[in-house]
């Protein structure tokens, strides 16, 4: 059984993290897998959207500790190990931010830790009532330093900064009002929500939504000045493609448009 | 009748975009007339507040689409027209915020596109109960880019990317807990509400406001070291007019200010 | 009677500015006594959290009026004065946020204009129900330019802006939703809730906390990619501790860390 579930229903693929009994840890195994995953997904011309959720009781529940403590063993201590690791995290967190397709985070159980960055991380993010995030590496000694660049990102600061020193969970609603998810759903219709989402996403022009998924996190980093400058470019670029004055056509002529994607 | 009309009561212009037929959409003829009233106003001593509304059915239904596609018509395809238009329309929300003036959105109907950027660049918005907001130019194959910028810089980026990559609406209210817009009122005291609110900035000292407004969106684009620097000579410009010496000399002898403005 | 009064108890250290008269104004006397006190706590190792409240009927009321006014009559009519006065105020607020300590407001009554500066700033903030926060000083001409760099870097931009240019007050619940503070609690209970948040904090390991917190406010300084290249190092060195092996390996081994903290 392998531990990233690769399945694909029309432009949807759809990713599970297949490690319940670890509670879905970002182990190396699972690093790997998702990274090589990724990379091979987003030259995949058919898939528009991705979805990304966990089997068994948790979402994930971070990094693998048990891991991370043989680690120790090295002649450093482990501090060659800690930083590739943490090197390779957060090279997938990136991978999912680069992706010129959406990825949808499909949240249940527990998130918590890396885990929790991973739902921070992601484009969008639904999760199933009952469903409590937390980034509590603070209750262990370990402050959750990498999780916060991604929460921070998120949510406003001082929900964050409380978050990440007293270690306590919220649970899915506090999540959707602070921002770090998109939506709460009934645990029995998660999946169902999570691919109804995808497929809306995905029933949109995919290279419009490739050229605007790159341009999101760009422009954010920018002066606002710089972000429209970049940005018009973008417009000129996505108004010059064929598939775009079709779709502008028919909206003209009140007409669906004929992209044969 | 003008395309943009201009009404002067007090201290407060009032603007409404006056093209109801085709949904107030940012037409070269708009946005010139949103450029030259603007840049107008900016030197009027007697306007401390500015209001920008919509006649007709919606705020802003965003560009004019029929003026793009006739762009295409050119030898290259449209390429430099569009670049030119999207320059035009950063340059007028460039200009709203570089306005001596805060500017209030008046918002009812819908704020579309463009028509919801502008919305998000304004300083203040009050929108009707009913009014629907969206980035839907992924619809059309055109994903909104351009508002892209201003919308992520208004609401928690989750929210910004399901609204720019489904294209769906959101109402009023959600607007308002988002942070797009700052009240929701009746349609019926929709005018009446957003008067109120400019009226009550414009009883401030129009020179404070003056100065506050320019170092809001310059102090955001700084670090916080850099933020205080800046600020705190700003400070100090402000304390050294003698209309705030006479402010401060009011509110500790317990008296209204003598402004004379 | 000091101005400032420092109360330890166990590892939280409770500060309680102490001029009721003057509405706990930051006066010449109360930010040096802040900046001394919290140089001296940031050395002291048994102090892990501190908590800021004010004595008599207000938080915080800004800056002194009074003393500002005093300065107008030198030679400059103030203005190296003013300089070093708002000079001053930003050193004790970076010096809030540059503490290894979190540290938490305690807020009552009001806290106006520096005053919402200063629970801004703090890390984590409690606020009595009923308590009304506002950054008023547009209502004697002085905008709150300094003030709004701690307020927009706490909550959305648009109601940001409409305190600002308003003057109006919110109330606490208000404060809340925006993420101004973190908890609205029964005014009875304000002191012990604020404790209680204290001691949650002051109960995880110290050394990880104090990482963790000057990680944050440099993180969300960076770029994504810079803040993840910065936090990677951060979590090596924080595993490279005993404390932290300690708190794995109790976890692991689903047993109480022994920090001896």
């Amino acid at each position: 059984m392998a531990i990233l579930q690769v399945t694909q229903r029309g432009a949807v693929a759809k990713l599970v993290m297949n490690a319940p009994e670890r509670l879905n840890a970002l182990s190396d195994e699972m690093l790997a897998a998702l990274h090589t995953t990724l990379d091979q997904l987003a030259d995949d011309p058919k898939t528009r959207v991705i979805t990304l959720a966990g089997s068994g009781k948790a979402f994930c529940a971070g990094h693998d500790l048990r891991q991370m403590t043989a680690m120790r063993q090295a002649p450093d201590g482990g501090a060659a190990a800690f930083k590739d690791l943490f090197d390779r995290c957060a090279t997938v967190m990136a991978r999912i931010q680069s992706m010129p397709q959406p990825v949808i985070a499909q949240v249940h159980g527990i998130a918590t830790a890396a885990g929790c960055q991973l739902v921070a991380t992601c484009d969008m993010a639904v999760a199933a009532k009952g469903t409590r995030f937390g980034v509590n590496g603070v209750n262990i000694g370990l402050f959750c330093s990498t999780p916060m660049v991604a929460l921070s990102r998120n949510i406003p600061r001082k929900q964050a900064f409380e978050m990440l020193t007293t270690g306590a969970f919220i649970d899915a609603d506090r999540a959707e009002t602070l921002g770090l998810i998109n939506r709460v759903v009934a645990p029995e219709t998660l999946e169902a929500e999570t691919t109804q989402l995808a497929e809306l996403v995905a029933s949109k022009l995919g290279a419009a939504v490739k050229i605007g998924k790159g341009a999101f996190y760009s422009q954010m980093a920018m002066t606002t000045a710089d972000a429209y400058a970049y940005t018009g470019e973008v417009m000129v670029q996505n108004m010059l493609r064929e598939d775009t004055a079709e779709g502008i056509d028919a909206f003209l002529e009140k007409r669906d448009p004929d992209w044969n994607q």
